[in-house]
């Protein structure tokens, strides 16, 4: 019966079997010292060498031993078990690993993101570059547990689609059955809204695919996006109060079940208050303009550096490493978004900034029938490919909007990483599809 | 303030606002009568001609109203606010429907297949088509828990992926950026497999996309599987084990959380045992040939007629609607399944059958990294192309196993729906990606 390594600790005086990976080890004459991994940690066996003779880095292992408290003096406070070690009484060999390409015992794993990638399988065992993705997990996890607790409906989204709702020069075209062309999703949005004619809140969790044809820091050609969309609202508003109890939710339960990871990382959970801030795109530019004698009052977006300088400035004055900024040109906005009535070139959409970049996207749609057919028309859009979209609305629609996480970016964002791919367990981009794409024949 | 309809039961007696869609309009001379619906149900409306005029089927209207108790001799039993209706005082339109193109009040949607999906936005809004979407939810949802309290991990696998583990025939093929192709994934084995390295025991909710040349009422191009992977097993008979307990799981969540749609599709959660009856293959081969005269007992695998006779005679005997089958041949399985030491041309692997069709498949896999090389240049697979896959055996990998359940297939058996179509909210297959393919430009 195997005792997994969190158990160790209350184990002390007992005789248990261990199963893991060989993580370190460190030969000191007649004893050998030997870190072993398992999911739920690491702990200290203690064996001659000839118990353990050949055994290096990345060897499967099974451990019978005796649990044995350290004396105080050699108690390590850097392991969660380092009041105790295991004496190695039988050592089975069961799965023999080649030599590793570098040191994985590095308690901060310093490579390259190229070798990072290179090496996937074996560099996310390392438990820094492992606690990413159980951060990741909470944040997609509390996602649905937020929207379940606001009655949503959760639902499986496309991958394969008939017409692109969002612009079309990124994305990727797939031959279907021969005769055909279909797309691949960039978006759940047009399920999301049809949906909510059938269930009237609705949430999904799903691979959205762009062919984002540059490389930087903050784009992958497949991410996890967290959508959600509501019905019968009153006004944009009630979409914005969803959104920010959902991230409000979200970030708590990553500042409770993530404590250690956090630490580990040197960070916390962004600061926020129970009212984000909110401003207009305009207001933003002015304050900006303000701050920095830089003038972006007719831009229809803020830039990468104006996204840094509201959060300073959101921080500053407000203590919120999040804001909300609302009011985007239509423009700038898909068919879809909803003009503000008393302003008509500005939608009634946001989007939400923390530390720096943006988290999410939403906001109210176009509802009525007509005003979409026409809107399809100005965008360019094949009302029959958009069939059943449009079928939605022709059919009895209440007000609606909805909103749009990427599970990557808050990863990203929570952890201080600096490149969005370290947030993706098997990135994908212009370059790299598991393998660099050059090197292959 | 809105009022969900399942609540005006507790509220005779208050003015209370109502929003939803008319579902059924009756016009008795002075009086008229709207079933109004909402995400919650169905209540009765009782109006004056002059507050409903013009109204139909599908309008979203706002309704205040006073609730009253009905006299006992007009209590509606199949509507579960039947003991209340509401007296309108105010109506309000919200969104005009178009007139619908079939009728939407009957208790059953009596439709052909290709009108329920050409309409589907608005099919889906017929309570029991909509229902049959809970169910998935549950489904979906259920078998999160049951991996979440078995300690496993949750990941999210890629949609792109570069070589084509399971056979290359039914795949989707995508240009990636100019230069390159890659493929959409049949499965995330390949995935699955190399966190078990990282994390030792993981599972996938995620979309898997054959291109299935073939038109059947159980095969979809796109289908949401349920994938679970776990190293460390003793036996194969442990992967075995987590999949039973999967399934009863998630059996019982949906006979708890979905009973009256259940009784609605006059059906039950299928029946099982605690530990569920499994024979090998040449077993039940043997029993086939016994019970029927025909004699399959040389084939490498079960026919559908197989499928269905194994179920019977599994319920007859051991009253169960879930049978498992292993001991699959070698030739018929994956490159990566284990071969029986005691019997090398067969592999321990296994199906669940349930109610006649597979709903499940699984097995332990081959861990060792020499004899997973041989077999990757047996079945002509690029290893460059699975680099990563093969670098995780590479560097030490314990034994494991895994299984996966198709969502649909599931739904659609404990529905008892006759074709999978029914069982996906938007299904994609040869003729069909939302709209009738045949019918684009």
């Amino acid at each position: 019966m195997r005792t997994l390594i969190s158990e160790t600790i209350s184990k002390v005086g007992k005789e248990i079997l261990l199963k893991g990976w060989v993580n370190t080890r460190r030969d000191h004459g007649k004893i050998v010292f030997i870190d072993l991994r398992d999911r739920t940690g690491i702990v200290q066996i203690v064996a001659s060498p000839q118990l353990v003779e050949g055994l290096h880095s990345e060897d499967v292992i099974y451990v019978t031993g005796l649990v044995k408290a350290r004396p105080e003096k050699l108690v390590n406070p850097k392991l969660t078990t380092g009041t105790v070690e295991v004496e190695a009484k039988k050592v089975e060999l069961i799965s023999k690993s080649a030599e590793l390409p570098f040191d994985m015992g590095q308690e901060t794993l310093q490579l390259e993101l190229p070798t990072l990638l290179d090496y996937r399988p074996l560099t996310l065992r390392h438990p820094k570059v492992n606690a990413i993705f159980k951060v990741q997990e909470v944040v997609i996890d509390s996602f649905r547990k937020a929207l379940k607790s606001q009655d949503f409906f959760e639902f499986q989204s496309p991958i394969l689609i008939p017409e692109v709702a969002e612009g079309g020069a990124e994305v990727f075209k797939v031959p279907y059955f021969e005769k055909y062309q279909v797309y691949l999703s960039q978006s759940p949005q047009v399920y999301k809204q049809i949906l909510v004619g059938a269930y009237e809140r609705v949430f999904a969790v799903n691979k959205t695919l762009r062919a984002e044809p540059s490389v930087t820091t903050r784009h992958l050609a497949e991410v996890t996006t967290l959508d959600a969309e509501l019905g019968f609202i009153d006004s944009w508003l009630d979409v914005k109060e969803s959104a920010q109890r959902t991230i409000q939710f979200m970030l708590n339960a990553v500042g409770e079940q993530c404590k250690d990871i956090l630490q580990e990382f040197d960070t916390t959970i962004p600061k926020f208050t129970p009212e984000i801030p909110m401003i207009k795109l305009r207001e933003a530019q002015e304050i900006i303009f303000k701050r920095t004698g830089i003038d972006h009052r007719q831009e229809p977006d803020l830039g990468p550096e104006d996204e840094r300088e509201i959060c300073r400035w959101s921080l500053e004055e407000h203590e919120s490493d999040l804001i909300f900024i609302s009011h985007y040109p239509v423009k700038k906005r898909p068919f879809y978004t909803y003009p503000d009535p008393d302003d008509p070139e500005f939608t009634m959409s946001f989007d939400l900034l923390g530390r720096g970049t943006e988290w999410m996207t939403g906001g109210r749609r176009i509802n009525d029938y007509a005003k979409l057919l026409e809107n399809a028309k100005i965008w360019k859009l094949s009302p029959e490919r958009m069939g059943l979209y449009l079928q939605a609305f022709k059919y009895g629609m209440p007000p609606e909007g909805g909103f749009s996480f990427g599970s990557e970016r808050i990863t990203m964002h929570i952890l201080g990483l600096k490149n969005i791919r370290e947030a993706s367990l098997f990135p994908r981009d212009m370059e790299r599809v598991d393998v660099r794409l050059s090197t292959l024949k």
